[in-house]
């Protein structure tokens, strides 16, 4: 890594699953509108011909004139020589195929347990965590030995798991994970001070809040925007939408996009506890009691939020590997645009090019105190010359604590039963999970079900 | 009080529920029984002609030959002049009436909720804890008052919660709450030592064992008699009565008795966790999901325990009203016996005539390392003269440690809720308990119902 | 307080020690070079004379043209009164007079005891710390009384205790203290990397550093300049200059200035612990063994440094006195320039008209993990629209915690004795002071001694 | 290991430095006495020719018929070898030889520091323990590869030392502490019963007391004899002999005896902090400022304990060398009584044959939560067949934290230190021990010229 004045070039940034034609792409184009940073980018995916592929694409971008950004993009066969020298590590995999989160998500649906995502909690993230975990001791352990020094930006998830595993291997990790959800929330806040305030143009830096909880239960406690204080505003304004919901999505109704709600979960949430639900509603939903939002298809519909289909996914990745061969082969000019995550800004600030205060998901060190010490919670930091320093949050309300506390205990559950191969472990975080309101026997026979359905990724369990 | 050579004389004892007819009986037979004790037992109680009936029933014993502790009873109208230079401090209330609790234990039904006693956890038991709060942040106030130097036993449920409430509201109390639920726990140990390895007469206090947990949610991780370790045999034991259950209750068959059962809640669990669970299936099935041990009466029976009906309770009460009435008369000899409860055997110990270890609940300094500091657990305590220290249990397994933190929180949170008339905070915990599992719409409803029941009890709240 | 477009309006700040010729002089310095801000400076001092001056100094400035902050000024014989509705209290206040310094300062002398500031710890710091606390438990109630939401800057030493007692007496009180003393530490970087690299320019702001300890004790981990790591450059500069020291005070040179140095104290630290010790060499040196840097004159000599004598204080005071009344009179124009403090763009921030990121005492919520919680520690925090959060700095070194802890342990022995008016308490800490390595006989009669000079100042004291 | 009705054979204790003539001797003569316990014990010793000795003078004991525990004893030179399948083993060293512990105890006089013990604190004993890490490094891993199970008795100064060195190379040892100074402080509350009470008879075990602090500076805050409140008695005692001193030992005179002393340093430190001292005043008085109670010759004098002079154990040593030389020969008889160690009895419990309340010194789970979790604090424990479980003693004094917490670093400093082989670290805990207040040359001076004197036990040092 070379600080030029103002530039930093040399960069080494590995990619563990830089096959991606979705994370890889929005990095590539973020990269590329950034003058101020340059170097290689090594793109590590267990399927090779996927990496290769972006390999061409990412080269083809440096010769283009309206890429101020040059980067030399690199797949390698290999984890261990992709990461030897890395300044930068980037982890966004999808843990197994689309198949395995299609059992982790509709499975559960025969005993009556809907899911909107299942990445994260419910019985689709916790066996989705199962074997993710075996795949981050390996990543962890080839980080400690070619690249210790290296920051780690994880975008897997489930993301507490994926980080907890880091930290858990090797301590001395420079890892962190980042989530944008927070930033809708941002964006919702300064919806709110239009429509309530008519004050418009604020943007999503200029919404200060302050964030505590953990990935995707996440909490604003405090909200600012210049020398307001948007507290009382959001109020006003769940109070308006509370009943038929507030949407401003990209297609503008929550019916047509998988993705999308009309917030009424988090209206509920902040009626029930004072403080803002910082996450979309697809996702609060499965943190609660599968009685609450999530009893089955016709109570998402009258809360307005979406579940996503794994159908839909596969679908979906099928559009994208047709684009990914038309970008290779030239048909399709890959265009560079913001993204809207903040990696690369999170980089410049990493190489001392700025400073950055923004939410990520850190080993708590006392952030937020009434949470267990070395858990991962996901509160603001400040993103210096080679320091990502965690902001003090304050206290959780013991309500909310109560039930991350309890979805804590279950990550911590899995991590231990990945480790040690524990079925026995794995079952009780399972049964524990607040989707999971079957009879004992019900519960025995779906997580053997699950477990059956992703053991090509248990090496080594009794099954 | 006055220590006189192997003898304390003048001990003032305060009971507070001093009208019961059942743990004041009890209390009442072991200091008759006790040569090395006497004093004064003033009787306080809401219902103060129960406590002059009792009065007269205790002042009939100390001229009758048999009776070798001698003691005054005296009822008292006002809690505080009870309570002036009391030594000692028993309390075991009925908080509320049978009507509020047949609320507790039998509304939930109607949404297919079960309880087996309903008065620690669950719907039941965290109602009652609403309405506990308030007398014993009364109690606590009158005792810093009038003896804070007094040790505090308590009786009542829900159990953590009080001596939670006590501490609370003084810092300073030498409170600590017991129950027998552990006692049973030796005695099954002991049968198993019979059944397995053909040794008898094992007494309960020769069973030693390691204890941590929360009340009626108690592990036993270490069991021993004399040289031999217990543990390897009770996992025999298990194994031999596993699908049949083992009962050896009074009546000799849980069919027969609304308090029995064939443990087999208990093998299921020490199967799962590996430890052995240490209070009755009734208690522990609570603790669980609402969907493994306890779904319905039929599951229940299928377990071989029973769901005790307030109405058994009302019932028993007439016959123990009409038993009064017959002792105050004298119409039938009091019967002096040994209760199985410890209290006197404490009272011996604090004052200097014994030394004793058994298990308490007291407030977490770290007996239990990996549950919340300053929630009350049950743990071995060692007692002397002037002192009651807890013995440093260890870790409780993870799968352990989650459900119980659970229940912690709840309780946490109903003692906030009821300390600061705060609906909303009891009914996260109301909606956080295991065994609702039931949607928002009909936990709403079923909480409102339920507080409306007890609302006699909720003085200064919005309903 | 009233927010217009990038301005704050009538703004309340309420100033105890508002008499003062020293801080007051600089707040109304910075104050009027401040365009954004606007409203009334309450001054609150026990010599109500000396406010009433301050009063008619600071009403002069907002008629002047050069002045773009335009405050009202206005002394308060109640303290109570001064602090109904402030938004802001400074508090910064000379705890006794400078007699009571010179006992502090100087009595220890004839025992072979030298202090260099005598403001913070040895026994100068806890005799002037047990006259402080009463002070502060009356301003914390009276802050909780009459404006428990204002923000609360304190400027007086012994800064922690100062912390410390508002916090202990009102714990919902938002108070933080400031120190400049790391300013300093910024500024001796900037000047390492003129001598090192050759690079000119840098200013204080852009030196990031990562702060951790506690006031007058506090060190630096990491350091950077844009893309530089400052730390190996501090290095090379430490090794060129640690014989000779390094100089660039106001005066250059340390002899003829007693709040100058050489650094050399500073250097000998980096060497023992490779981290940088971010506090003046005079603040240091007390905090170390009395016999290493401090055993005497000479000794101080040998170091570069200076003992300050508390008779060059009362000169200078009386020069400030004169200058008071020629302000007064209008005989002088008051200077308006940058004082070099961050009080006023701290207060900017937290109306919010910026975000702000400084160093600050603040109690320990976790930012420093490996010192006691609720110690007050120094670390940097970001400034928002009503908030301060710190910012988790990480562990210090062991062999620094040992010593910090050392003289947590001291200020916290001398709260419990300021409050209980416990001589016991408060000869452990006094004896426990590194700089006190006298035998038992000398300790108590110096003890003794030293009371007695500030006995005015200890209400209600058994002597 | 056999249990056989209220007997157990075939227990196997390896013992560690089992060539000594002090300790090992102790437990032949307390092994001898019992006959509830047989087995073997394994000598093991650098110097294998004095084990072998220790051999032959064990063996002869089981055929003598006043010996009721009939022992085979066997030397071995291996330490591996040894350990394997220990049931218990038993450590009692000399780090080093008499020739180092007279560096440690004598060449800090020069600088006009003193010591009466020199093994626990202290220049000596920091240096004895750099010294000894490296040997119970070694013990640790012998014993987690050949015998994990076993439970270690280690008697070895510095006793904190050596207990967290085992516990940190192997967490899951069952390692424990002893040390009979606390019971001396028994004998002391027994003396005073009888000397203001006029109550004769009262035995150690019967003296129940709660026991708190670090080894050698232990506390005590309850006593009790049967129903009496001993603390007030002491009290009296106090005031009674405060002057002149209480003496009790052997030869009745601290003045004939390097071991002796009149209580005077007890005495203070109770006056002082209210609460007993429960360690002889020769270790007492090294923890304290070295200018209180042992500046030089005179005060110690004048506080009427002694200086051990290493000569005198040297000398010492020569007489138990011709004694054990006499006792291999059959020239004398050995002496089977009571050492006055709680070892066997210890071992008696552990294996099931009776349960035992006594002080030990274990890492901090909670026992005393004012000082750092894990670090080694010395409480009452409980032990039973396989468990020793420590006692919640309660928080210290806020002034003996202090001064505890400083030895407790100071202990970490050197663990880090002699692990890490690093000078600097050594140093600064060398130089923030209270009796070095000593110029900083003159410190740097005698660290090395110790170090150097102990470097033989230093190995990979650069010195
Ligand atoms: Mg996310
Ligand atoms: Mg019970
Ligand atoms: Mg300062
Ligand atoms: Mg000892």
């Amino acid at each position: 890594m070379k600080y030029i004045e103002d530039r930093v070039e040399d960069i080494q940034i590995t990619y563990i699953g830089g096959g991606s034609r979705g994370w890889a792409w929005q990095l590539m184009s973020d990269l590329a509108r950034e003058p101020q940073l340059a170097g290689t980018v090594t793109l590590y995916d267990i399927d090779y011909e996927a990496a290769l592929q972006n390999e061409k694409i990412g080269n083809r971008l440096k010769d283009r004139e309206d890429v101020k950004g040059k980067w030399q993009y690199r797949a390698d066969k290999s984890l261990e020589s992709a990461l030897k020298g890395a300044d930068f590590v980037v982890i966004s995999i999808l843990p197994g195929t689309f198949d395995e989160m299609a059992s982790d998500v509709h499975a559960p649906e025969k005993y009556g347990i809907y899911q909107s995502v299942g990445d994260t909690v419910g019985p689709g993230g916790l066996i989705r965590g199962l074997r993710t975990v075996p795949m981050y001791v390996e990543f962890a352990k080839a980080i400690e030995k070619n690249c210790p020094e290296a920051f780690v930006i994880n975008y897997t998830n489930p993301m507490s798991l994926c980080v907890k595993t880091l930290y858990e291997v090797f301590p001395g990790i420079k890892a962190f994970g980042c989530c944008h959800e927070v930033f809708n929330a941002q964006n919702l806040l300064a919806a709110a001070l239009k429509d309530i305030e008519g004050i418009e143009g604020a943007t999503r830096e200029e919404i200060k809040i302050n964030v505590k909880g953990i990935n995707h239960f996440t909490w604003i406690d405090e909200a600012s925007y210049k020398g307001l204080d948007l507290m009382p505003i959001y109020k006003q304004f769940v109070d308006k939408y509370y009943e038929n919901g507030f949407e401003e999505g990209k297609t503008g109704n929550w019916m047509n996009d998988f993705f999308e709600s009309a917030n009424r979960v988090k209206f509920d949430l902040f009626k029930r506890y004072g403080i803002i639900a910082a996450a979309g509603d697809r996702h609060l939903a499965e943190f609660m009691s599968g009685n609450w939002y999530i009893e089955n298809p016709e109570t998402v519909m009258d809360w307005k939020f979406s579940l996503t289909p794994v159908s839909w996914r596969k679908e979906d990745l099928k559009e994208r590997l047709a684009k990914s061969k038309r970008l290779v082969k030239g048909e399709e000019v890959f265009e560079v645009k913001d993204s809207g995550e903040e990696g690369v800004r999170q980089i410049k600030a990493l190489v001392g090019l700025e400073e950055l205060v923004t939410n990520v998901n850190l080993p708590n060190e006392g952030q937020i105190f009434n949470l267990p010490r070395g858990s991962i919670v996901e509160t603001n930091a400040i993103f210096r010359r080679g320091q990502v320093l965690p902001i003090v949050a304050g206290k959780l309300p013991s309500a909310i604590q109560g039930i991350a506390t309890r979805h804590i205990t279950n990550a911590h559950l899995i991590l231990e039963a990945a480790l040690e191969k524990d079925k026995k472990k794995a079952f009780v975080a399972f049964a524990n999970d607040p989707l999971v309101n079957i009879s004992l026997e019900d519960t025995e026979e779906l997580f053997e079900e699950m477990l059956k359905n992703t053991a090509a990724y248990l090496p080594g369990w009794k099954l």
